[in-house]
């Protein structure tokens, strides 16, 4: 995975961010001396480092200081991977006695560059605290270490015929504890919504070492405030989340999806409202994919889903899905779906199929779970996460591509792709440009400011599910007012007054 | 409804309260010439005031100045009737210039004495403000003033086939910036879950006059810190809700419910588990009643429900809700469900009966939602909203009997019932223990802090849903240890250093 990072990329990227970068003249980078003390807290086969004694190559801390994209390029000389939350504690209240940054670091598989080492902030992998704590069958409520590996939770409640109420592509390699501290969206949002919902407590390391225990198990709690809810999302800049409790809903017992490809994109709006009318409870998902996203995944092998006669210049594409608790019951409900689609005197779709085992299941989820994969291969991709009015999906889009074109840089020497897919559901379009030769400054220059002014207009939101990370500090403003910002850097001051917590992130230097 | 809270009751409760309330040297009453000031912000008819000129009578104020329950007796000599958040934002600068402290209060229906002046602050009054600014009825996101009663709300978006994802006795009073100030739970948590996952947007009047407005209508917005979080359930004391966005579901197109009678309590448990697998994503609503609180019912007209000679020595009953898209397919599950119970080698229950019309439907929800106004004409009930481990739930009512008896507090003379309802499906037992002559101080004192302790006991909560108010802030530290109350300190010194909102509620004084 990690192969896609080395060389040139790196180096560009390195100068791509370097004016963004701010200067962290308050911070310690860690010496001979710091190492001698970890160790004092932690074995040797817990600290990485490629300063003496321990002399680690650059190559044994990539995992650490590269993102899976390749994209950003951490500077991280030491990494640290505590199991216990008193050792993480223990680092903590060092780091802060000494002014060192702390960056806190799950699966390193967010899109935002949230989890990498800024200049030489310390890097605080939690990935060896991967224990289940409790699992109650009868309430469903999971209490786990932050490090536990999203997919690995999922098959330990399956046995219980459970599930987590996210999912993601990076299942298999993403953290817990990263996903609540990215307040990560995901496939199963529509249905399970929030994790300011579904997550009961956390216990988490503070600036100073403190560990706040919230770890309720409790599905209710209103013993004044809910200090949890303000790490949920806050990317690690206000502590390390090191334990998590969450409600799991009953695993369904049936699961169909559909697939379906509509003539016009104005077609979406009014098939959203048919499915959840005639669906109801059991839809579970609602995704969107437009004609250039579906394909890129037929060249990359991902289907054929639909018959190319069949699929036509149809526009763009839906996957829904049910989760429901009676198989006859729910292939009823989406046949007569389809049946009404199909015989309507202007059809909403050119064509259409229904699963009909688990690998038609998988095989349809496969084309949307496999786009993120592909943008890869077709070369660099600027990926957007935006949360702007479904009717708008298709005009932000085309708008970039219009945008690109009239600079000159849409066409192989530039940009050779723009498409959009996304959670219509949630009102969440992820737009991508693919750059097919790298990424350089003039196409970021043709896509930034201008898509965040472009979400701005429709009082969209910059960051749907992604995060600020360190790749949109500046872009802040554009979904946040002044007031808010405010308010924001207050509350990062009142936990976090050296700034030692994953400094550089979320918030605009000023 | 007022009647209620005339007479001895409210000097003894003056009385009874008289110890717990702090001393609030910090802040200044009202005057002649803040009222001046006030009539510059307001029109005269939005200011009630016991002072000159105004010298409306003490009656004039009981709305705002006595709970519903008549257990709290404030003493506010000024209510505020704001009509707009800029009116909210010019008052909150004014009486923080002056260190006049402020009581929000939406409905007045808390059960904790959240909403009542402990001295002589004023009551800023947000009914006025009662107007719905925007529901989109594709995603079925409603924007509107605080003030407005959550079923009126409930009432317009019907229209459109939604429903608000919250539902509770008192919702022909409350106001949704009261629900969500308390953080309501209520009766439809089982299925829509925490205001925390639905409410998607706060506009909030600081304690410093600020309007920090996070009104996003946004489903998904991961752009910094979401400090919207920490004022639902901060039950006004970190700033004023004067504008709310609540994502509202579908309203379902078929609802049943049934009403079942269990020999034991031990039933309750594998009832839950076989009802949770059978009904699925349909089930809605699973309570609980105790056998003191269903006799109670009958006694005052709720029912009969079910046939007394089935019923026979019925421990207790459950009355679950299903809520789904195809009325067939949800009867055809229930039926399947009450076969299965009553074929069973060793039923679960005596009898059951599934409600066959609207009217049948309402009449079971009836006794469980009527059970509040019968404590009410029982005498002077004990309220305590507890989360303890579903398998503790007769017990810890049992101890509380057991407690009184050896006491001697139990009989006509004392505490004449003690009795167990509650949402089984969020472990939320409500424990009601009546004194059919009035609130005494040595009843409370057999009854606090036993029953917090015993809550402790089970790592459970002494409030699940009421909140903290001025009730409970000696309790809170049953449920929150040290370093969070702690951290909630300081949270609230941030946001209101002057000690202005709501002073005296939630944290315990120091």
């Amino acid at each position: 995975m990690f192969s896609l990072v080395r060389g040139s990329v790196c180096a560009h990227l390195a100068r791509r961010h370097a004016h963004s970068i701010p200067s962290f003249t308050h911070l310690n980078a860690v010496t001979h001396d710091d190492l001698a003390h970890f160790a004092k807290i932690l074995p040797p086969n817990a600290i990485l480092s490629t300063l003496p004694p321990n002399l680690n190559s650059a190559d044994d801390l990539v995992p650490y200081n590269v993102d899976w994209m390749g994209k950003y390029h951490g500077q991280a000389t030491t990494v640290l991977r505590p199991r216990t939350t008193q050792q993480v504690s223990d680092i903590v209240k060092f780091c802060a006695s000494r002014r060192i940054g702390i960056v806190p670091q799950c699966g390193n598989t967010g899109l935002v560059g949230g989890s990498i080492s800024l200049q030489k902030e310390i890097v605080l992998s939690l990935g060896a605290m991967n224990s289940v704590r409790s699992f109650d069958p009868v309430s469903g409520v999971l209490a786990a270490d932050a490090g536990c590996i999203l997919e690995s939770l999922s098959d330990y409640i399956a046995r219980y015929n459970h599930i987590m109420p996210l999912d993601l592509g990076a299942k298999g390699s993403c953290q817990i504890g990263g996903n609540i501290s990215t307040n990560a969206g995901g496939l199963r949002f529509l249905r399970y919504g929030s994790l300011h919902g579904t997550v009961l407590g956390l216990e988490v390391v503070l600036p100073d070492g403190t560990v706040l225990d919230q770890l309720s198990t409790l599905r209710k709690d209103n013993t004044g405030y809910d200090l949890k809810q303000l790490f949920i999302g806050a990317e690690g800049t206000l502590g390390v989340i090191t334990g998590v409790s969450i409600l799991t809903p009953p695993a369904p017992r049936a699961s169909n999806n559909i697939f379906l490809a509509l003539p016009h994109f104005k077609n979406v709006l009014p098939l959203f409202q048919t499915v959840k009318r005639q669906l109801g409870e059991i839809l579970s998902a609602f995704e969107y994919i437009d004609r250039t996203a579906y394909d890129m995944g037929l060249e990359h092998g991902l289907g054929p889903i639909l018959n190319p006669d069949e699929v036509g210049d149809a526009q763009c594409f839906v996957l829904a899905e049910t989760s429901g608790g009676n198989h006859d019951h729910d292939s009823e409900k989406l046949n007569n779906l389809l049946e009404s689609l199909m015989s309507a005197d202007e059809p909403l779709i050119y064509t259409g199929t229904l699963s009909q085992s688990p690998g038609q299941f998988a095989s349809l989820w496969a084309l949307r779970e496999g786009l993120t994969e592909c943008l890869q291969k077709e070369g660099k991709p600027y990926k957007y996460d935006l949360s702007v009015p479904l009717a708008e999906f298709q005009n932000v889009v085309d708008a970039v591509r219009a945008r690109l074109i009239s600079k000159g840089l849409y066409g192989d020497h530039g940009i050779t792709k723009v498409m959009g897919y996304g959670h219509v559901g949630d009102g969440n379009l992820h737009l991508n440009a693919i750059a097919k030769y790298g990424y350089r400054p003039e196409l970021e220059a043709a896509l930034e400011p201008f898509i965040y002014e472009l979400v701005a207009s429709h009082k969209g939101s910059v960051s749907a599910e992604h995060g600020i990370g360190s790749m949109k500090t500046s872009a802040l403003r554009y979904s946040k007012n002044d007031v808010s910002i405010e308010w924001m850097r207050k509350i990062k001051h009142v936990f976090d007054p050296l700034n030692i917590m994953n400094p550089g992130k979320v918030l605009p230097s000023v």
